[in-house]
């Protein structure tokens, strides 16, 4: 791979986007439908060292991959030519499309009032990327009277190559056992069969022993899960936002009026997806909003979301008052032609709930339903967004964008946690789902934001209840406010409870959240944060396969394959890093010991010591440790002998 | 304050442990018993600046301090001198102490065979410090047939100065409305009057509206709380650890065979306290044990625990079959001699349990553990510090040394959490607690580990009915494997939620968890994490008073306080560089924007706009509001009319 970017200085080397993952190869896993071809990270591991010199195999651990054709070493991918077109193929063999004339680019998408203006702007500031320069793909929409999106299809029993691709993807490449299992209602499904057993607390996730096709079209066609997939973002891979499936992170990136360019926002979302980032956000402001966009959609291997209303508001100057319902909607379809893959609308923000927000200890934060409730209170009118609902859908139905319906009402502070104005927003947003899926509509809901822990289930349970079970896609939530600097962690402890107690996607957040824009390492800890929060939530929905990775890496831990654990980790660099500092030796990386305890004494050597002594005394026979276990203590005692006075 | 300790190459500045924290000063509130004072650190905030340019005083944010004299800028602290001796006087006034002749300094307490071998290993490494260089203190113990615990003082209905100045310290110096309140059962105590009322999801913990001191007393004798207070740390602060107070935090520091010295683990402790620590385990391993300990217990404000196990075993060359009572029970009267206030003892690892773990992922991970599992194993015998408990509970209480019975068979990995070792071992150490009971020994149980998120409140709930609902001191848990790196952050997951469950103590997890020594940057990294998860944990314990720092930071940042928003924040000076690095100029800190949203809008300017047309329609008017907040949205639109119609 190669990139033509230009980067901004960071802390990270300009190439680290380039590395390839230690130890790491991608494979692709085939479908059945024609160019299903599903890709993954395979790591491969060091063979087990005993102490007696013998030695053990360890298998190689696939993972799930997020940095399409930029993970694998085979394409050589160039930013300036785009990814190839995966879907594309697929969005036309399906008939119901058209390419037509789109929208003529306008130089106010960027933010200026003329073309000259804009060459001027960008030429002050040399070495940024321009608009993309391959040829512009005519866009595609849906034909007069048809509806494209994958819950069309879903409902009408298509199983698509999405679907496929997805259900390979869940499964992490498993076979499943049975293909298209009659699975007519998860409530009455045999758990004991078709569903993992699980033990522990668990909260109402469905989650099949294998992923199959139909489960996957099934849980889209009851509205349960999501596929974002814009028919004009062909080079995206297909992925699922559904609460029985692999929990979901976002990554926000974004130029702002104040700072960074389009090099930087390329270069952040490729940087976010190596990480793991499974969709990304484009929450740019100020100029260039378009171009910026183009560069990213057409770079990108997974969907990604906006916030139609930041650009609108960019064409009107910044002033909500002006915001008018032609200039949102001719920015829709701009953004559509794109191939944004869901958008956040903020159509809750009704009229009527913005003075429940008044006395609130930080008012309205979402910086979306800021700016409706500033063109509300302006007009003296119901916010166009909910008037204009039903023409929204038409839209999103035409193109297949997914809608994330926006919390602008969510709170900003523990103090303002799940109360009237956030609840009230809900419930509207529960009548538009409503309204969405009557059009096949895809639908998730966003969801705040900062709720201290015991106040978080209520929300869960609140969200299920009122949007019938629609994928919540929350931010965060953070715990407390009083640690800026670290909302990757107050927001990771909420964000893994909310995932655990059925949030489909997790919204990350930055250390730099409340204080400025994140560099490429805050989007690393951020998503590093945003992955351990969606694995803990998958362990404790008991995904299966899920615990694969840890059962690994923790094996390696104990056998003292350093290599390997770093490997194995979420982020192999850093794992390897901090080992280095005090044991930076090569050799110290083979030693069946570590810095924490010496060379003289380590408690996994005794451990090994233990199950050897166990071993030679007989123990390793199956029988006589399942006796001994069940025996326990006292009796074992009490016989007044012991396994090991054989010896 | 001054240090005369030369500081190892860290990150951080080595003076960064003198620099006061900003716009923050120290106060004292006394008790109504002698000598009773209690710190606090009061952060002071600017006014608020209102777009009338009108101003309104902010008070001063006071917080809980763990620094002790260290972070009092009148107090000139010397390493070399060590502390005052704040409770010397409570302990010697209760009668029941004896000054004697201590146990005489052994070379071999530093790992030496001769006073010589030691000084020439000392003299080698130049710049170290030496042994304390003030006289030392004569040694207190109980008086024959005494018993000088702060249980069995509770148990006599006795408040000791401990005791008062734990709930002046608890209220964060709010004062009680009434003392004493009869408070015989918790279970039928009336929630409305002196319990906090609290919304959302609640775990049986029972916090007052205020802390008496006559509270403090009876959770104390109910053994749901423990003070760690050895008779001879007169040095320390005292702090009371239980689930129905604030939830603490511990940071393990501490030499190793291949790593650091004295000088960087006396700093290292201050460091910890000074970013919050409230407990500070010393875990050193090989050379100079003795002198590092009493370094910093001389210079330690907090309770400072140890393992014992870990001195012994350096006794006796490492090798854990040579380990003896006889050298087990000399160890701990050394170390209870200095003023160590908390045991960790691993007496819960029985021979039966130990071939439970033999087909486990990860074996024995505690270092404690798998030296007892060793030790037992060698000799086919029951480990002596199950058949010793009793004498170990004689010395105890003969200085007030806390029990932390050791999970010595706590989970090393997810695969391995909650099964039938951790849960074996738990049983056991439910019955010696009883026996450490009857003998007025104040007890804390340890806890895991690696549990995933839906076998978290399994271990609480086990662990609240096994031990009678002795205060649970827990590690982590760490809710995933696979982040080595990052395992502050899946663990500060486990506990925050742990903590909120009902563990009393949160034993603090660094980035280095796994592959190497902290430094001080990890340390503040971890302590950090954890004082979130802390936090986190009070907030969904409705714990009164925990919130107002949320609220006053909440309030800061919607009003573009910046500098108030850092100062309150739990690290100041990272909040002002994460916001300098995008907006450095001294007039962005008074700026009503920020850098996410530019100066042209931004969505809490929006919300100052809102709020003030509310105000200007009137809408200021609480029963106006109110009857908004109650009629929400359709009633309100279907009126025909708005409120802000009027203009």
């Amino acid at each position: 791979m190669s990139t033509a970017i230009k980067t901004a200085e960071n802390e990270i080397a300009p190439t680290s986007n380039d590395k390839p993952l230690p130890n790491s190869r991608r494979i692709y896993i085939d479908g059945e439908q024609p160019g299903v071809r599903v890709p993954f990270r395979e790591i491969s591991q060091n063979q087990t060292r005993n102490f007696d010199n013998s030695v053990d195999d360890n298998p190689p651990v696939r993972v799930y991959d997020t940095s399409g054709p930029w993970g694998d070493p085979a394409i050589r991918a160039d930013v300036r030519e785009g990814l190839p077109s995966l879907r594309r193929h697929w969005i036309l063999s399906r008939g119901d499309v058209e390419e037509y004339q789109g929208r003529d680019t306008q130089p106010i998408d960027d933010g200026y009032l003329t073309f000259n203006a804009a060459n001027q702007a960008r030429q002050k500031e040399k070495g940024r990327l321009e608009d993309f320069p391959t040829l512009r793909r005519t866009p595609l929409r849906a034909k007069s009277g048809a509806c494209v999106t994958q819950m069309h299809y879903a409902r009408r029993g298509i199983i698509t190559p999405e679907m496929e691709f997805i259900a390979i993807r869940e499964n992490l490449g498993r076979s499943w056992e049975r293909r298209h299992p009659v699975c007519t209602d998860t409530e009455e499904a045999p758990r004991d069969s078709l569903f993992h057993q699980h033990r522990g607390q668990s909260f109402g996730a469905f989650i099949p022993e294998f992923v199959t096709p139909e489960f996957v079209r099934d849980e889209v066609a009851r509205s349960r899960a999501i596929i974002p997939a814009n028919i004009n973002h062909p080079e995206s891979e297909p992925m699922i936002i559904g609460r029985n499936f692999l929990v979901k992170i976002n990554a926000n990136i974004g130029n702002s009026a104040v700072l960074s360019s389009i090099d930087d926002e390329v270069e952040k979302m490729r940087w976010s997806i190596r990480c793991g980032s499974d969709t990304v956000m484009d929450l740019s402001t100020g100029k260039n909003i378009h171009a910026t966009r183009e560069w990213i959609i057409r770079n990108s291997p997974v969907p990604i979301g906006t916030v139609p209303i930041y650009q609108a508001l960019e064409k009107v100057g910044g002033k909500a008052e002006d915001l008018t319902w032609e200039i949102f909607r001719d920015t829709l379809i701009e953004q559509a032609e794109q191939g944004v893959d869901y958008f956040t609308i903020h159509a809750g923000v009704r009229l009527p709930y913005i003075p429940l927000t008044a006395r609130r200890t930080t008012g309205i934060v979402s910086r979306g339903g800021s700016i409706m409730a500033k063109w509300c209170l302006a007009h003296h009118e119901e916010s166009f967004l909910y008037t204009r609902f039903r023409d929204i859908c038409d839209i999103m139905a035409a193109y297949d964008v997914s809608f994330s319906l926006g919390d602008g009402l969510r709170p900003g502070s523990i103090a303002d946690a799940n109360d009237e104005a956030q609840f009230a927003e809900l419930e509207t947003l529960g009548e538009l789902t409503k309204i969405a899926w009557e059009r096949d509509c895809q639908v998730m809901i966003e969801g705040p934001g900062h709720v201290p822990m015991h106040l978080i289930k209520e929300n869960m349970d609140k969200q299920l209840e009122t949007c019938q079970e629609a994928p919540f896609y929350t931010l965060g939530p953070l715990t407390t406010d009083i640690a800026p600097g670290y909302d990757h962690i107050t927001s990771a402890i909420g964000a893994a409870m909310i995932g655990w107690y059925g949030t489909a996607m997790l919204c990350y957040v930055t250390p730099k959240e409340h204080l400025g824009l994140p560099n490429k390492k805050d989007v690393k800890d951020g998503v590093i944060a945003y992955k351990i929060a969606a694995h803990a939530a998958d362990l404790a929905k008991g995904h299966p396969g899920a615990q694969y990775r840890d059962n690994a890496l923790s094996k390696a831990r104990f056998e003292f394959r350093w290599e390997d654990q770093f490997n194995l980790s979420l982020d192999p660099e850093v794992a390897r890093e901090y080992h280095d500092e005090t044991l930076p030796q090569e050799g110290a990386k083979l030693a069946h010991f570590c810095s924490m305890c010496g060379p003289h004494f380590c408690s996994m050597k005794i451990t090994q010591d233990v199950r050897e002594y166990a071993a030679a005394q007989g123990l390793n026979d199956e029988e006589a440790l399942i006796r001994g276990m069940g025996e326990k203590a006292r009796e074992f005692v009490e016989k007044g002998a012991d396994v090991y006075s054989r010896s």
